[in-house]
């Protein structure tokens, strides 16, 4: 089953041509990461970064931008896990504009587990494989 | 023939990681077609977007991230137009460490020309197209 | 009355020192004000800006940074309205980290009301000063 | 004598209104003060934070925005030392219009010195206090 978010649009997030700045996106992708760690593998992504010393860098990132989306839209934005490795996890984010329903933007991003410290890639720990895998 | 700039990485670009946050790099990205416009085209983009209404909005965006970034680098971007369609370009661009000369990231742009008024593609301005050529 | 809301710090707002960035601390103000207009006005600020047509741009910011704020910290902001004027508006916000309670930073932000197109002051509507004044 | 930098202003620094988003400001004050070390202190500011341990703060911000900041605009950047106390330095940044040569926004930023490890303050290193000083 996968995860969802909401996250609303900032005036801050726009730019001249009044729609979000495409970088953006992949910021709104990473905070849906932060929160689906919380909710789904039970540990906030700040203590995974800062306790576990366990970082999830993307190495890869595939955006298709199919709707403009506006200052005041608020973003649904579901989290799939498509592939999950032995170090690597692969996730799709899916972006709804809450206001018609419509996906307006889509993001398949390819994470390497680290070792903070070492910035070394390592085995994903099974307590987060286990948490992924019910995101397939 | 590629446009090549220089972008220096900011403090404010890195993160808890100590390297360019990933979003970071599409506006990297970004900047580059600036510089490039007011180069190789021979209007600044502003002008561009404001006096001539024509924005290339990215569509699809793939990005390869192969090397950490860190605060204090800074990276020659080698901006390549792969194809150059009716409305549509894709660009490439390619992010080198200045202190090592190792790729650091690849980044595939689809942008597509649109109104700025109407929000609607139309056929890239033939003297942009002509630009464009000149970097295939 | 003062309005208050509650900000994440995100992955992205923190610096190479571990803490957010300064100039974030003016961004989680503005997201604060627009919380604080769909909440107190009633009309959210989108729609301020985009239907009724009338902006705030700051004309004066003082900022105090107290304490650091770290990567997954929550911010616990209170908006307060110092002085209602003619056409501008002095807001004070409080940021206190909920991990600990305390006065992480204070803000002080003088904002313009201004009609978007034409970008002139102009006086405060009658709604939105009606409001203002619950926050004094 | 003070320092110059001039800085260009990017499309992802605009905002729904057309204008530079104001926090923005605070980051191009940052990048002046990084551009400063390299010139006037002689050790790029990577190495300052990153070699030398030695970070700094910011623990008060007053901006003043005096007029509007545009797309394709070139902002002048004149740094003074207002004052270099023993462990904290205030800055002021002063942001011109090169297009119209107009003072478009002033800032005044007191930063204390830190060891990066402790977070801490410290005297100012005799190198930076001696290079600061010429700024006065």
């Amino acid at each position: 089953m996968p995860f969802e978010c909401r996250i609303p649009v900032r005036f801050g997030d726009i730019d001249i041509a009044k729609i979000v700045y495409y970088p953006r996106f992949l910021h709104y992708c990473h905070v849906a990461m932060e929160e689906m760690f919380g909710a789904v593998v039970g540990v906030p992504y700040h203590e995974t970064v800062m306790l576990e010393k366990v970082g999830y860098p993307t190495v890869k990132a595939e955006a298709e931008y199919l709707l403009p989306v506006g200052f005041g839209e608020v973003l649904r934005i579901v989290v799939t896990a498509e592939h999950v490795g032995t170090s690597s996890v692969r996730w799709r984010f899916e972006g709804y504009r809450v206001s018609d329903g419509k996906l307006a933007f889509r993001v398949r991003n390819t994470c390497v587990a680290v070792e903070m410290d070492a910035w070394k890639s390592r085995p994903i720990p099974p307590a987060h494989r286990k948490a992924f895998q019910t995101l397939a």
